[in-house]
Parts: structure tokens; C-alpha cells; sequence
């Protein structure tokens, strides 16, 4: 059982300001909540689960101690911030403030005013799948630790580092580290060769990116268009940059 | 102004059934409406906007006569099946149903159980970006005209067939077809040559590709993992094969 207290807590973090002043956020679901028990970046203090949930973690030896509470179907359904409840809500703690510290060999994403926590999530993901350790997003992007960018990451959160803070800041750190960014007017991607270190910049889910960024890039870069579509969602537009370029 | 009835027909809507029975479904967003005016597969029999956005309709004077009823903020926010209300909506007609025929030189995606709304229509976007004109979903995926998949689609849903009907049926009608699946266990796309002609399968976000469709894969092909997510996204799988082999 939860008392009131505790449900209007867990109901507070759905909004960046309870998140940012508890120093905590919420991972929603059994794959997600899964791999966050996998790793040790982030701490996760506490879950709030079906007792079916419960009973099946502690059957399992290989799975350490977990301070838990057993909560009914309509109770998830109250403190979850998405749109499906899930079996399970782990309450995390958010990790310290990362700086940007790229490795020779390393490749960063470097994301403008990403609007959408689900393109987030999934950009997280995909960074995740090709190795790249660091994300960089501009302030004005989505919450790194909104409920359904946690969801969209699958897991992927406790193992890429999160980094808020002005790009051009960042870059004017690096001046000597390859910039290529994602355009709609830049050189083909089937002419770029492939590579191992840079940051690849993707903007905005309808504006792109600013004039203040690009130039900080020394290759634009598109994918080409066969068809007629306008454009692609951000977060394919990267995987399919990482698909060509950096394997 | 819309009756009270007019307001229950079009917030019936947000649910296939009356979709079905209707024949009608909503497009929402300056965008997406945007995009269906420009094309004749896909009637747009009516709008609900705000003043701005008619009168901004109006003068332009490329734009035919269009059926528009101005609205509220208010009233907008009440018939939008979106979390997030726009400034426009669209009533449409569902096409007539199609029936796959692939020509020569063509490629068609092939959709197992794709359950998600969003995940479905960024597919449509994709396919309409790389010029694949068909689109086969499996009975039970989300429905092409779900709101979600409208608006994640950003209209290329008027440009992309939509053609639901088992796919094992369908690929028992073309033996001679290419058929390569995205599994996590096929050869790695950066040793498959690209191709023009064939059927790409994406299968369910959770569970893949059945077995039963599996049978049907001359090929199953698998994006190499670099780092440690444990998959992608349904759809920038799609998208990252895409990016390597049609082009």
C-alpha cells in the first residue's frame, strides 16, 4: 500500500520541476525496469509493482534484495504517467550532472531543441545499439528523465550519459573534432566515408538546425531522397546516418 | 459552429469501428492537412480550424474551395483525438481498399503485428522517403487510419498504399518475390548487396518476426550491434536497412 503522501510524490514526477528538486524520476514497465536492475549508473530506490511482479523477482536467485511495495492494477494506473499502465514503476535516482569528455574513437549525438520525449527515448536507444556513449542535448530539448523518453529508451538510459548544456559551448571545447550535421542540403551520405569519432548534430523535429549551430559543422551531411516525403523523423534520420556511417 | 451531434460523429472517430462504418477518419495538424490538400488519392471532405488558419487558406489563391468550418480552441480540444490539440483538423475518406501488386524494380514493406499507432505511420513516412508505394499490414497491426498513425505518417499516408490482408497469403501469391527479414540473427546488411525489388518484413516490436512468416524469408538480414541495446525501434530498424540497401 501507498498513502496519499507517497501517491502524490510519485504523481509529482511526471513534472521536470518535482524531478529536478527530488533528484528522482519514474521507469515504467517490465523491459525497462528489467535492464535498469541490470546496471548500477542509475540507482533505482524502490518499485511499485503487481504482486505477480514481486513474487516472480524474488523467485529468481540471482536477483539481489529490492525494496518493493506490491500495488493493485487501478493503483499503477493512478501514479503511472503514461497512457498504459504498467505491471511495474521503478522510482530512480537521477545521476549526477555528466560533462562531455569525448574518447579518441568516440562518436557523440549532438541534439538541438528535440522537442518530443518519445524521439528522445529513441535516440537514446539508438546510440545505445552503435556504441556511442555520450548524448549532448540542447537545454530546450526534452527531459532526459520525462516518463516517456525513459519508456522510448528501453532500458538504454543507464548506459549512455546524458549531457545538458549549449552545444556551441561544448563544440567550441572541441574545436579540432570532426562535426557532421544531419541536412537536408548537405553531401550525400553514400559519398561520406565512414568513421569511428565526431559528433553527428540532428535538429529540431520540424526546423532543423540553427544557423548558430551549423557552423560549427565541417560536413553537412543527407540522406538522399527516392521518393516524396518532406522529410524523416529525427530520430530514423540518425539511425540511418549510424547505419551507413559508423559501422 | 458544429451541432452537438456533429461533435459526437467526429469524436467517434478516434475508434476504428466507427471508422469503418463511416468511412471516414481525422486528420490532425497544419502539416499533415497541409500535405493531404496537395494530393487527390485521399478526399478531404471538411475542416475544423481556427480563423487564422482559414482565412490564412483563403487568401492563398493557388487553394481551391475547401469545405471548412472555423472553431474554437476550445472545440478543437474537444474533437481531437491528439494529447496535444491542433490547429486544424481534417475529415477524410478512407480509400477503397487496395490490392498488392508489385511491379518491377519496386519494393514493398511487409508489417507483422505492428502495434503501435506512431510506429506505424513513421513506417508510412519511410516508405514514402525511399519511394516503396505499397505498404502490406498484417490483420492485426495498428489501423493506417488511427489518428496517431495519421499525424507520425505527416501525410504520406497520401502518397503510400495501404493494403491489410495476411502476408502469408500474399507471398504465397508471388513465389518468385524476394522476401528478406529483419531478425536478430540473419547476415549482416553490410553484406547484402543492395536491391531495388523485394519485400522487406518487420515484425512485431516486442516479439519480431512469427516463425510462420519466417518460412516465407529467402534472406533474413540483421543490422550488426556495436554497443549494447538489446534492439532498435521497429521502425528505425526499418528505416537503417532502408538506408543501406534501397539506395
Amino acid at each position: 500500500m501507498l498513502s496519499k503522501a507517497q501517491i502524490k510524490y510519485i504523481q509529482s514526477l511526471r513534472l521536470k520541476k518535482y524531478r529536478q528538486k527530488s533528484g528522482r524520476f519514474l521507469a515504467e514497465g517490465i523491459k525497462v525496469v528489467d535492464e535498469l536492475l541490470k546496471q548500477d549508473y542509475i540507482t533505482v530506490e524502490e518499485v511499485y509493482a503487481l504482486p505477480e511482479w514481486i513474487d516472480q523477482y524474488n523467485r529468481d536467485a540471482q536477483h539481489t534484495a529490492l525494496s518493493s511495495v506490491a500495488v493493485s492494477a487501478e493503483l499503477l494506473t493512478r501514479i503511472s504517467a503514461l497512457h498504459t499502465a504498467q505491471p511495474v514503476i521503478a522510482l530512480c535516482r537521477i545521476p549526477p550532472a555528466e560533462i562531455w569528455d569525448p574518447k579518441p574513437g568516440q562518436a557523440t549525438f549532438m541534439l538541438e531543441s528535440i522537442r518530443d520525449p518519445g524521439n528522445l527515448g529513441t535516440l537514446i536507444r539508438i546510440a545505445d545499439w552503435f556504441g556511442i556513449p555520450q548524448i549532448v542535448c540542447s537545454p530546450d530539448c526534452a527531459d532526459a528523465f520525462n516518463p516517456r523518453t525513459i519508456q522510448a529508451s528501453m532500458g538504454s538510459i543507464g548506459r549512455v550519459r546524458m549531457i545538458e548544456r549549449s552545444l556551441s559551448a561544448c563544440l567550441k571545447d572541441q574545436p579540432s573534432i570532426p562535426v557532421y550535421a544531419a541536412t537536408l542540403q548537405g553531401k550525400d551520405i553514400r559519398e561520406i566515408p565512414p568513421f569511428k569519432e565526431g559528433v553527428l548534430l540532428i535538429g529540431n523535429e520540424s526546423k532543423g538546425l540553427s544557423e548558430e549551430i551549423l557552423k560549427f559543422a565541417t560536413r553537412q551531411i543527407t540522406i538522399p531522397r527516392v521518393g516524396k516525403a518532406e522529410s524523416l523523423n529525427a530520430a530514423v534520420a540518425a539511425g540511418i546516418i549510424c547505419g551507413r556511417l559508423l559501422l
